[in-house]
Protein backbone atom coordinates (compact mmCIF):
# COMPACT_ATOMS: atom_id res chain seq x y z
CA UNK A 1 0.00 0.00 0.00
CA UNK A 2 1.71 3.45 -1.00
CA UNK A 3 1.28 6.37 1.39
CA UNK A 4 0.50 4.65 4.33
CA UNK A 5 3.00 6.57 6.21
CA UNK A 6 1.79 9.94 4.73
CA UNK A 7 -2.01 8.21 5.83
CA UNK A 8 -0.55 7.72 8.84
CA UNK A 9 0.58 11.70 9.29
CA UNK A 10 -2.65 12.90 8.21
CA UNK A 11 -4.72 10.52 10.50
CA UNK A 12 -2.44 11.95 13.49
CA UNK A 13 -2.68 15.46 12.15
CA UNK A 14 1.16 15.82 11.81
CA UNK A 15 2.20 18.10 9.05
CA UNK A 16 5.89 18.04 8.45
CA UNK A 17 7.77 21.28 8.46
CA UNK A 18 10.05 22.18 5.42
CA UNK A 19 13.43 20.28 5.92
CA UNK A 20 15.34 23.40 7.50
CA UNK A 21 18.88 24.09 5.93
CA UNK A 22 22.08 22.75 7.57
CA UNK A 23 23.66 25.44 9.94
CA UNK A 24 26.39 24.94 8.95
CA UNK A 25 29.01 23.25 6.26
CA UNK A 26 28.12 19.72 6.20
CA UNK A 27 24.40 17.85 4.99
CA UNK A 28 21.06 16.98 6.21
CA UNK A 29 22.06 12.98 5.50
CA UNK A 30 24.07 10.67 4.46
CA UNK A 31 23.23 7.25 3.04
CA UNK A 32 25.82 3.87 2.76
CA UNK A 33 24.19 0.65 2.09
CA UNK A 34 20.63 1.39 3.45
CA UNK A 35 21.53 3.28 6.39
CA UNK A 36 20.78 6.77 6.45
CA UNK A 37 22.73 9.00 8.93
CA UNK A 38 20.25 12.37 9.55
CA UNK A 39 22.44 15.03 10.76
CA UNK A 40 21.40 16.59 14.52
CA UNK A 41 18.34 18.73 14.22
CA UNK A 42 17.51 21.04 16.33
CA UNK A 43 14.55 22.34 17.94
CA UNK A 44 13.70 25.49 16.25
CA UNK A 45 10.49 24.60 13.86
CA UNK A 46 11.10 27.15 11.09
CA UNK A 47 11.26 30.78 12.38
CA UNK A 48 9.26 29.73 15.59
CA UNK A 49 12.75 29.55 18.65
CA UNK A 50 10.65 30.05 21.52
CA UNK A 51 11.95 26.91 23.17
CA UNK A 52 15.50 28.38 23.71
CA UNK A 53 17.40 27.65 26.75
CA UNK A 54 18.45 25.13 29.03
CA UNK A 55 15.80 22.90 30.17
CA UNK A 56 15.53 22.68 34.09
CA UNK A 57 16.16 26.44 34.26
CA UNK A 58 14.67 28.18 31.08
CA UNK A 59 12.16 25.68 30.03
CA UNK A 60 9.90 23.22 31.99
CA UNK A 61 10.42 19.08 31.29
CA UNK A 62 7.37 19.32 29.20
CA UNK A 63 8.64 22.28 26.88
CA UNK A 64 11.74 19.95 26.58
CA UNK A 65 9.46 16.99 25.39
CA UNK A 66 8.10 19.67 23.28
CA UNK A 67 11.10 20.53 21.86
CA UNK A 68 12.31 16.56 21.40
CA UNK A 69 9.59 16.76 19.20
CA UNK A 70 9.82 18.74 17.28
CA UNK A 71 13.58 18.01 16.54
CA UNK A 72 12.19 14.68 15.43
CA UNK A 73 9.86 16.52 12.71
CA UNK A 74 12.77 18.10 11.42
CA UNK A 75 14.56 15.23 11.13
CA UNK A 76 11.70 13.54 9.59
CA UNK A 77 11.20 16.02 7.26
CA UNK A 78 14.92 15.28 6.33
CA UNK A 79 14.00 11.27 6.07
CA UNK A 80 11.78 12.29 3.77
CA UNK A 81 14.00 13.41 1.74
CA UNK A 82 16.44 10.81 1.84
CA UNK A 83 13.27 8.28 0.83
CA UNK A 84 12.67 10.51 -2.57
CA UNK A 85 9.56 11.59 -0.73
CA UNK A 86 7.93 8.20 0.24
CA UNK A 87 8.28 7.46 3.87
CA UNK A 88 6.84 3.75 3.20
CA UNK A 89 10.85 2.97 2.49
CA UNK A 90 11.47 3.06 6.28
CA UNK A 91 12.03 -0.75 7.06
CA UNK A 92 13.55 0.53 10.70
CA UNK A 93 14.32 3.83 12.80
CA UNK A 94 17.41 2.06 14.40
CA UNK A 95 18.67 4.47 16.70
CA UNK A 96 18.28 8.08 18.58
CA UNK A 97 21.05 10.11 20.19
CA UNK A 98 19.16 12.88 22.47
CA UNK A 99 21.07 15.82 23.66
CA UNK A 100 19.27 17.78 25.87
CA UNK A 101 20.65 20.91 27.08
CA UNK A 102 19.97 20.66 30.38
CA UNK A 103 20.72 23.30 34.09
CA UNK A 104 23.37 20.92 35.62
CA UNK A 105 20.97 19.06 38.09
CA UNK A 106 18.73 17.98 35.62
CA UNK A 107 18.49 14.40 34.98
CA UNK A 108 15.00 13.65 33.72
CA UNK A 109 16.88 13.46 30.18
CA UNK A 110 14.42 10.25 29.29
CA UNK A 111 10.87 11.91 29.70
CA UNK A 112 12.07 14.70 27.49
CA UNK A 113 13.31 12.32 24.79
CA UNK A 114 10.31 10.51 24.91
CA UNK A 115 8.86 13.83 23.05
CA UNK A 116 10.58 12.48 19.76
CA UNK A 117 10.55 8.66 20.45
CA UNK A 118 6.87 8.72 21.13
CA UNK A 119 6.33 10.53 18.03
CA UNK A 120 8.31 8.00 15.48
CA UNK A 121 6.80 5.30 17.45
CA UNK A 122 2.92 6.73 16.73
CA UNK A 123 4.08 7.32 13.09
CA UNK A 124 5.63 3.71 12.25
CA UNK A 125 4.65 1.60 14.63
CA UNK A 126 7.30 -1.51 15.33
CA UNK A 127 9.35 -0.51 12.30
CA UNK A 128 9.83 2.73 14.77
CA UNK A 129 10.81 0.88 17.86
CA UNK A 130 14.59 2.48 17.75
CA UNK A 131 17.98 1.70 20.30
CA UNK A 132 18.59 5.46 22.23
CA UNK A 133 20.75 7.40 24.25
CA UNK A 134 19.14 10.54 26.14
CA UNK A 135 22.13 12.83 27.79
CA UNK A 136 22.09 16.03 29.26
CA UNK A 137 24.67 18.54 27.78
CA UNK A 138 25.82 21.83 28.71
CA UNK A 139 24.81 24.23 25.55
CA UNK A 140 23.57 23.29 21.97
CA UNK A 141 23.32 25.62 18.76
CA UNK A 142 21.74 28.36 18.58
CA UNK A 143 20.60 27.81 22.08
CA UNK A 144 17.96 25.27 21.34
CA UNK A 145 17.16 22.83 24.07
CA UNK A 146 17.33 19.62 22.08
CA UNK A 147 18.95 18.07 19.39
CA UNK A 148 18.64 15.03 17.52
CA UNK A 149 20.73 12.29 15.99
CA UNK A 150 19.72 9.77 14.51
CA UNK A 151 20.01 6.29 11.60
CA UNK A 152 17.70 4.89 10.06
CA UNK A 153 17.49 1.63 8.00
CA UNK A 154 15.58 1.85 4.28
CA UNK A 155 14.87 -0.18 1.36
CA UNK B 1 33.17 -24.25 20.69
CA UNK B 2 30.05 -23.50 22.00
CA UNK B 3 29.79 -21.47 25.41
CA UNK B 4 33.64 -19.74 24.47
CA UNK B 5 32.26 -16.80 26.15
CA UNK B 6 30.15 -17.88 28.86
CA UNK B 7 33.06 -19.91 30.06
CA UNK B 8 35.13 -16.61 30.15
CA UNK B 9 32.64 -14.83 32.11
CA UNK B 10 32.64 -17.27 34.47
CA UNK B 11 36.91 -17.60 34.84
CA UNK B 12 36.31 -13.58 35.38
CA UNK B 13 33.81 -14.24 38.17
CA UNK B 14 31.35 -12.15 36.06
CA UNK B 15 27.36 -12.72 36.23
CA UNK B 16 25.45 -10.75 34.12
CA UNK B 17 22.86 -8.66 35.23
CA UNK B 18 19.37 -8.95 34.28
CA UNK B 19 18.67 -6.85 31.21
CA UNK B 20 17.79 -3.44 32.62
CA UNK B 21 13.89 -2.72 31.09
CA UNK B 22 14.39 0.87 29.47
CA UNK B 23 13.69 3.47 31.05
CA UNK B 24 11.46 5.61 28.18
CA UNK B 25 9.78 4.97 25.10
CA UNK B 26 12.33 2.59 23.22
CA UNK B 27 13.90 -0.16 23.00
CA UNK B 28 17.10 -2.34 24.42
CA UNK B 29 19.05 -2.61 21.12
CA UNK B 30 17.78 -3.03 17.34
CA UNK B 31 20.01 -5.52 15.14
CA UNK B 32 20.64 -3.71 11.31
CA UNK B 33 22.63 -6.51 8.76
CA UNK B 34 24.63 -7.58 11.03
CA UNK B 35 25.32 -4.53 13.10
CA UNK B 36 23.71 -4.48 16.86
CA UNK B 37 22.77 -0.73 17.87
CA UNK B 38 22.53 -1.07 22.05
CA UNK B 39 20.39 2.06 23.75
CA UNK B 40 22.61 4.07 26.56
CA UNK B 41 22.86 2.06 29.64
CA UNK B 42 22.86 3.69 32.61
CA UNK B 43 25.35 2.99 35.25
CA UNK B 44 23.12 1.22 37.95
CA UNK B 45 23.19 -2.41 38.49
CA UNK B 46 19.51 -3.27 39.50
CA UNK B 47 18.22 -1.65 42.56
CA UNK B 48 22.04 -0.05 43.34
CA UNK B 49 21.90 3.33 42.64
CA UNK B 50 24.69 3.98 45.22
CA UNK B 51 27.24 5.70 42.12
CA UNK B 52 24.62 8.60 41.58
CA UNK B 53 26.31 12.30 40.96
CA UNK B 54 29.32 13.67 39.12
CA UNK B 55 32.91 12.61 38.76
CA UNK B 56 34.98 14.90 40.23
CA UNK B 57 32.37 16.35 42.32
CA UNK B 58 30.26 13.34 44.52
CA UNK B 59 32.46 10.87 42.73
CA UNK B 60 35.84 9.99 42.85
CA UNK B 61 37.49 8.95 39.13
CA UNK B 62 37.84 5.27 40.81
CA UNK B 63 33.80 5.57 41.36
CA UNK B 64 33.26 6.47 38.33
CA UNK B 65 35.41 3.93 36.61
CA UNK B 66 33.47 1.31 38.10
CA UNK B 67 29.89 2.74 37.10
CA UNK B 68 31.42 2.81 33.41
CA UNK B 69 32.17 -1.17 34.45
CA UNK B 70 28.71 -1.62 35.66
CA UNK B 71 26.94 0.59 32.61
CA UNK B 72 29.28 -1.86 30.48
CA UNK B 73 27.61 -5.08 32.64
CA UNK B 74 24.15 -3.80 31.49
CA UNK B 75 24.99 -3.53 28.26
CA UNK B 76 26.52 -6.87 27.81
CA UNK B 77 23.02 -8.84 29.39
CA UNK B 78 21.33 -6.73 26.68
CA UNK B 79 23.60 -7.92 23.59
CA UNK B 80 23.60 -11.49 24.91
CA UNK B 81 19.56 -10.77 24.49
CA UNK B 82 20.09 -9.17 20.96
CA UNK B 83 22.47 -12.48 19.97
CA UNK B 84 19.45 -14.87 21.54
CA UNK B 85 21.53 -15.91 24.56
CA UNK B 86 24.97 -16.79 22.50
CA UNK B 87 27.79 -14.31 22.92
CA UNK B 88 29.80 -16.77 20.91
CA UNK B 89 27.94 -14.90 17.87
CA UNK B 90 29.76 -11.39 18.81
CA UNK B 91 32.52 -11.00 15.91
CA UNK B 92 33.67 -7.43 17.27
CA UNK B 93 32.32 -4.64 19.49
CA UNK B 94 32.50 -2.07 16.90
CA UNK B 95 31.91 0.88 19.00
CA UNK B 96 31.65 2.46 22.57
CA UNK B 97 30.37 6.03 23.61
CA UNK B 98 31.27 6.72 27.11
CA UNK B 99 29.26 9.70 28.81
CA UNK B 100 30.95 10.89 31.82
CA UNK B 101 28.43 13.11 34.29
CA UNK B 102 31.65 15.17 35.24
CA UNK B 103 31.96 18.55 37.20
CA UNK B 104 33.27 21.59 34.95
CA UNK B 105 36.82 20.65 35.86
CA UNK B 106 36.98 16.69 35.53
CA UNK B 107 39.17 15.81 32.56
CA UNK B 108 39.83 12.35 33.18
CA UNK B 109 36.90 10.74 30.97
CA UNK B 110 39.56 8.53 29.77
CA UNK B 111 40.11 6.77 32.67
CA UNK B 112 36.57 6.73 33.98
CA UNK B 113 35.69 4.76 30.21
CA UNK B 114 38.51 2.53 30.91
CA UNK B 115 35.82 0.75 33.20
CA UNK B 116 33.61 -0.37 30.35
CA UNK B 117 36.99 -0.50 27.67
CA UNK B 118 38.76 -3.28 30.05
CA UNK B 119 35.74 -5.11 30.89
CA UNK B 120 34.48 -5.90 27.22
CA UNK B 121 38.83 -6.49 26.31
CA UNK B 122 39.00 -8.86 29.51
CA UNK B 123 36.08 -10.91 27.84
CA UNK B 124 36.45 -10.95 24.15
CA UNK B 125 39.77 -10.17 23.60
CA UNK B 126 40.65 -9.09 20.19
CA UNK B 127 37.07 -9.08 18.91
CA UNK B 128 36.48 -6.96 22.09
CA UNK B 129 39.26 -4.10 20.57
CA UNK B 130 36.76 -1.24 20.04
CA UNK B 131 37.05 2.58 18.75
CA UNK B 132 35.67 4.70 21.44
CA UNK B 133 34.88 8.47 22.27
CA UNK B 134 34.68 9.70 25.78
CA UNK B 135 33.38 12.89 27.08
CA UNK B 136 32.20 15.07 29.99
CA UNK B 137 28.68 15.56 30.20
CA UNK B 138 25.97 17.88 32.57
CA UNK B 139 23.38 15.35 33.15
CA UNK B 140 22.48 11.66 32.84
CA UNK B 141 19.43 10.05 33.24
CA UNK B 142 18.53 9.35 37.11
CA UNK B 143 21.36 11.01 38.08
CA UNK B 144 23.98 8.26 37.08
CA UNK B 145 27.56 8.88 36.60
CA UNK B 146 28.20 6.75 33.11
CA UNK B 147 26.30 6.05 30.25
CA UNK B 148 27.17 3.43 27.46
CA UNK B 149 25.78 3.23 23.86
CA UNK B 150 27.50 0.71 21.60
CA UNK B 151 27.61 -0.54 18.38
CA UNK B 152 28.42 -4.52 17.76
CA UNK B 153 29.17 -6.74 14.69
CA UNK B 154 27.19 -10.37 15.30
CA UNK B 155 26.99 -13.29 13.09
CA UNK C 1 44.61 7.92 -10.25
CA UNK C 2 45.83 6.99 -7.83
CA UNK C 3 47.51 9.85 -4.91
CA UNK C 4 44.65 11.49 -5.96
CA UNK C 5 44.06 12.62 -2.26
CA UNK C 6 47.44 12.38 -1.22
CA UNK C 7 47.68 15.22 -4.53
CA UNK C 8 44.92 17.23 -2.70
CA UNK C 9 46.59 17.25 0.51
CA UNK C 10 49.32 18.97 -1.06
CA UNK C 11 48.00 21.17 -2.74
CA UNK C 12 46.47 22.42 0.02
CA UNK C 13 49.75 22.24 1.91
CA UNK C 14 48.30 20.17 4.24
CA UNK C 15 50.59 17.72 6.34
CA UNK C 16 48.74 14.65 8.44
CA UNK C 17 50.73 14.76 11.70
CA UNK C 18 51.53 10.99 13.01
CA UNK C 19 48.05 9.33 14.56
CA UNK C 20 48.26 9.52 17.94
CA UNK C 21 48.23 6.78 20.03
CA UNK C 22 44.60 6.40 21.89
CA UNK C 23 44.92 7.44 25.66
CA UNK C 24 43.32 4.48 27.12
CA UNK C 25 42.04 1.04 26.40
CA UNK C 26 40.85 1.06 22.78
CA UNK C 27 41.97 1.32 19.19
CA UNK C 28 42.08 4.20 16.92
CA UNK C 29 39.46 2.68 14.63
CA UNK C 30 37.15 -0.30 13.90
CA UNK C 31 36.06 -1.45 10.33
CA UNK C 32 32.96 -3.50 9.78
CA UNK C 33 31.92 -4.19 6.13
CA UNK C 34 32.92 -0.80 4.15
CA UNK C 35 32.58 1.56 7.35
CA UNK C 36 35.18 2.82 9.18
CA UNK C 37 34.73 3.73 12.38
CA UNK C 38 36.75 6.07 14.14
CA UNK C 39 37.71 6.94 17.31
CA UNK C 40 36.74 10.40 18.86
CA UNK C 41 40.43 12.64 18.14
CA UNK C 42 41.55 15.48 20.88
CA UNK C 43 42.76 18.63 19.21
CA UNK C 44 45.99 18.60 20.50
CA UNK C 45 48.48 18.04 17.62
CA UNK C 46 51.06 15.74 18.88
CA UNK C 47 52.87 17.49 22.12
CA UNK C 48 50.92 21.29 21.58
CA UNK C 49 48.61 20.99 24.17
CA UNK C 50 47.89 25.29 23.36
CA UNK C 51 44.20 25.10 22.58
CA UNK C 52 42.70 23.53 26.43
CA UNK C 53 40.18 24.62 27.80
CA UNK C 54 36.40 25.87 27.03
CA UNK C 55 35.19 27.62 24.28
CA UNK C 56 33.39 30.92 25.13
CA UNK C 57 35.33 31.13 28.62
CA UNK C 58 39.26 30.00 28.02
CA UNK C 59 38.68 30.33 24.19
CA UNK C 60 37.46 32.26 21.53
CA UNK C 61 35.25 30.65 19.01
CA UNK C 62 37.59 31.08 16.54
CA UNK C 63 40.47 29.17 18.25
CA UNK C 64 37.82 26.57 19.33
CA UNK C 65 37.75 26.18 14.34
CA UNK C 66 41.33 25.77 15.04
CA UNK C 67 41.05 23.03 17.64
CA UNK C 68 38.44 21.42 15.87
CA UNK C 69 40.53 21.30 12.39
CA UNK C 70 43.64 19.69 14.56
CA UNK C 71 41.13 16.63 15.33
CA UNK C 72 40.19 16.65 12.07
CA UNK C 73 43.93 15.86 11.22
CA UNK C 74 44.46 13.45 13.92
CA UNK C 75 41.32 11.75 12.55
CA UNK C 76 42.60 11.65 8.97
CA UNK C 77 45.91 10.36 10.00
CA UNK C 78 43.94 7.77 11.16
CA UNK C 79 41.91 7.20 8.74
CA UNK C 80 44.76 7.16 6.12
CA UNK C 81 46.10 4.15 8.51
CA UNK C 82 42.98 2.29 8.42
CA UNK C 83 42.91 2.65 4.40
CA UNK C 84 46.20 1.28 4.58
CA UNK C 85 47.75 4.17 3.12
CA UNK C 86 45.76 5.09 0.30
CA UNK C 87 43.43 7.79 1.15
CA UNK C 88 41.58 7.09 -2.89
CA UNK C 89 39.84 4.70 -1.14
CA UNK C 90 37.97 6.61 1.08
CA UNK C 91 34.05 6.60 -1.02
CA UNK C 92 32.38 8.88 1.58
CA UNK C 93 32.58 10.81 4.96
CA UNK C 94 29.12 9.55 6.40
CA UNK C 95 29.32 11.56 9.46
CA UNK C 96 31.19 13.85 12.01
CA UNK C 97 30.40 13.95 15.73
CA UNK C 98 31.35 17.40 17.11
CA UNK C 99 31.99 17.81 21.11
CA UNK C 100 32.88 21.01 22.17
CA UNK C 101 34.13 21.51 25.72
CA UNK C 102 31.89 24.95 25.97
CA UNK C 103 30.97 27.73 28.33
CA UNK C 104 27.08 26.93 29.58
CA UNK C 105 25.79 30.14 27.57
CA UNK C 106 28.03 29.38 24.25
CA UNK C 107 25.96 28.31 21.69
CA UNK C 108 28.00 28.77 18.39
CA UNK C 109 29.21 24.86 18.18
CA UNK C 110 28.14 25.13 14.80
CA UNK C 111 31.23 27.67 13.45
CA UNK C 112 33.37 26.13 15.67
CA UNK C 113 32.89 22.83 14.29
CA UNK C 114 33.38 24.56 10.89
CA UNK C 115 36.99 24.33 11.66
CA UNK C 116 36.38 20.36 10.78
CA UNK C 117 34.07 20.18 8.34
CA UNK C 118 35.42 22.51 5.73
CA UNK C 119 38.61 20.21 6.56
CA UNK C 120 36.99 17.64 4.80
CA UNK C 121 34.87 18.95 2.24
CA UNK C 122 38.44 20.78 0.93
CA UNK C 123 40.24 17.70 0.62
CA UNK C 124 37.25 15.22 -0.60
CA UNK C 125 35.07 17.44 -2.60
CA UNK C 126 31.46 15.52 -2.78
CA UNK C 127 32.72 12.51 -0.89
CA UNK C 128 33.45 14.97 1.93
CA UNK C 129 29.92 15.89 2.44
CA UNK C 130 28.59 14.19 5.72
CA UNK C 131 25.86 14.47 8.21
CA UNK C 132 27.13 16.12 11.33
CA UNK C 133 26.11 16.95 14.74
CA UNK C 134 27.78 19.30 16.86
CA UNK C 135 27.25 20.36 20.99
CA UNK C 136 28.24 21.95 23.86
CA UNK C 137 29.86 19.51 26.64
CA UNK C 138 30.94 20.04 29.98
CA UNK C 139 34.60 18.89 29.47
CA UNK C 140 36.74 17.14 27.55
CA UNK C 141 39.64 14.12 27.66
CA UNK C 142 42.77 15.83 28.85
CA UNK C 143 40.86 19.39 28.77
CA UNK C 144 41.05 19.74 24.87
CA UNK C 145 38.98 21.62 23.60
CA UNK C 146 37.22 19.55 20.72
CA UNK C 147 36.74 16.07 20.31
CA UNK C 148 35.27 14.61 16.73
CA UNK C 149 34.34 11.21 16.13
CA UNK C 150 33.39 9.81 13.08
CA UNK C 151 32.38 7.43 10.31
CA UNK C 152 33.75 6.43 6.98
CA UNK C 153 32.42 4.46 3.73
CA UNK C 154 35.70 2.98 2.26
CA UNK C 155 36.03 0.70 -0.71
Amino acid sequence: MSGRVDARLAELAIELPEPPAPVAAYVPFVQTGNLVFISGQVSFLGADDSLAGKVGADLTPEQGQQAARNSALNMLAHLKSACGGDLDRVTRCVSLRIYVASAPDFTGQPAVGNGASDLVGEIFGDAGKHARAAVGVTALPLNCAVEVESVWEID
